[in-house]
């Protein structure tokens, strides 16, 4: 059996009676109940993943940030050059970058995996060199990958999520960067959803109205040239990017561990329709970390039925989004483990 | 000069050059131009307010539980008794609150301000005893405190700011606890913006509809009782709670020493209107933490012309809000900072 065969039949249901236990301690809770909002679902769904109640903090953290690029480049839907991924992902391993800036301030760990950048990285500390494929093919031509290298990535994907496991981290969070791959993003989205182009591409980095409009025919025209697909790793196989294809496989490989794998944006929240076509119960372990700017996230966490914890207008990418939001999982399981009860803090309870 | 005079006129505006050169980076750093969103603003912000640019990390960062109980409890305006204040006190010192699990997630301390509880609670590790008095009068009979008292309230807030940031506090967050203080934070924010009592006046802690349709009277009969008021001050003192003003003294007291202040939800907010009458630019010290579920904290942020962070449908106060923001704050900083340029870190400008 193949590893995504493996890992999707690993996927279970979340665990009810630990949810429910979960509920309950929440309503016993020195606080009105239902006051900690959004953050008691988030307990009582982390309880329901671990098994357990409380469930286990989520911490350390890590940052995995997935790489590529995307042959649609060559389209012109992005005002910056190709080599600006390979460039940045030297930033990230110099530290530089804002991932980690912000991964320093919440204490998670920064790793850069090249799953598909068109130029090979210098080595350094802190990258996987997992490359797939040098980039994607144009998916206005042709199908961005083969099924062999999008299975290949997904599975790339699996092993990083398994071996931060195994290494002890207790959150995933997914990071991204690749120029272009907000296109890729949009045509995923409305693959998935059967949104239109126009609902779901955005300006990404921040493109002009004509690039726009040029980004918007280029998603129309991919959506196309493939048809209608039905399975999803061909799917994204026709129009997604290999980073992509990863963190639809880290996804996973989370949810087969049991451990909550926070998302960051459109392009981790297009790959999580992927994921969740293959194991609808791994959004189980799904968190949305945050809410981009790019029209398409908002879609697409919509027919994921997920609730972004924060939102403020980011559209960066490198998992930024998704760092934000790991103190406010972190503090939601910290009160569902720390907080007395009525009973043992003797406070009245109302009337 | 009185504490609080002295303290209001040490207030001075944000450093425009220190703001322009934060803002200058933000545009050199290695991401698309404003793609950090609400953090870029803020970090200009907070480096016109420390007058260098990057301004200091904030953090170590202290939240101040500022408690109180309330006259207006006799009208019937919740369902919870008014000893739970004290309980809750106790509850705070010994560890036992959401706000103490929170504040241990993010690093911060907690201090819990006995500035008008009406059973002294018992001494305990992180209590400061500031009783001005064991609770306010009920407002629809009489002004809340003397106006000597709530000078005596606000110059409390003051000298905790001072202190907290003479021991090292480069962040400082508001808390609070006082059973019926959403009544009160009604009626300053209905006072101070002119909204009708029933645009203002929510759940709080949960009550039902019957309770609620009371409080909005409460609320209506107060304002009418005290008339229009135009003396910050007068205000406190006819509708307050001795922790709203407090709060307003340490958001004063905060931005005299031009450091940072969080606020958490509607107490703050309504505390945070006074402030701003007394020196509207103690503003620019000021951070929304987040928004709660409560009306008039909208109404509140609105006219303070704040935007929050989180906004995660909490309704529990205690300072739980501010604390989830704070990691944010810390973030914005520290990006600004840390990250390299475009030309530090050799990456391609988009063309």
């Amino acid at each position: 059996m193949s590893l995504l065969s493996s890992t999707v039949a690993a996927i279970r249901p979340a665990d009810a009676a630990a949810a429910a236990q979960a509920r309950d301690r929440q309503a016993r809770m020195t606080k009105p109940a239902g006051s900690l909002g959004v953050l008691e679902d988030l307990s009582i769904r982390l309880a329901g993943l671990a098994g357990e109640c409380p469930p286990p903090l989520p911490e350390p953290a890590a940052v995995a940030v997935f790489a590529g690029d995307h042959g649609v480049h060559a389209q012109g839907v992005t005002p910056w050059p190709q080599e600006v991924t390979g460039q940045m992902v030297a930033n990230f391993l110099a530290g530089g970058a804002v991932v980690n800036a912000f991964a320093a301030q919440m204490g998670a760990s920064v790793t850069v995996v090249d799953v598909g950048v068109a130029v090979p990285p210098a080595a350094g500390a802190g990258l996987l060199e997992r490359n797939v494929r040098r980039g994607t093919r144009d998916m206005t031509v042709e199908p961005a990958m083969t099924r062999d290298e999008a299975v290949a990535a997904i599975e790339v994907g699996i092993t990083v999520a398994q071996e931060l496991v195994a290494a002890g981290h207790r959150a995933l969070l997914t990071g991204d960067m690749g120029i272009a791959n907000t296109t890729a993003s949009a045509a995923l989205v409305a693959a998935f959803t059967g949104a239109d182009a126009a609902a779901v591409t955005g300006a990404g980095t921040g493109v002009d109205a004509e690039t726009l409009a040029r980004k918007t025919d280029v998603v129309r025209r991919a959506l196309a040239r493939h048809g209608r697909l039905t399975d999803p790793v061909e799917v994204l196989a026709a129009v997604g990017g290999l980073e992509h294809a990863a963190i639809a496989g880290f996804v996973l490989g989370a949810a087969a561990e049991r451990v909550p794998v926070i998302l960051d944006g459109v392009i981790a929240g297009s790959a999580a329709l992927a994921a969740a076509a293959l194991a609808p119960d791994c959004l189980d372990a799904v968190v949305a970390g945050h809410r981009s700017t790019e029209p398409g996230h908002g879609v697409a966490l919509e027919h994921l039925g997920l609730t972004p914890l924060v939102d403020l207008s980011l559209r960066l990418g490198e998992g930024t989004g998704a760092v934000l939001a790991l103190p406010i999982v972190q503090a939601s399981v910290r009160a569902l483990r720390d907080v007395a009860t009525f009973d043992s803090a003797g406070v009245t309870e109302k009337q």
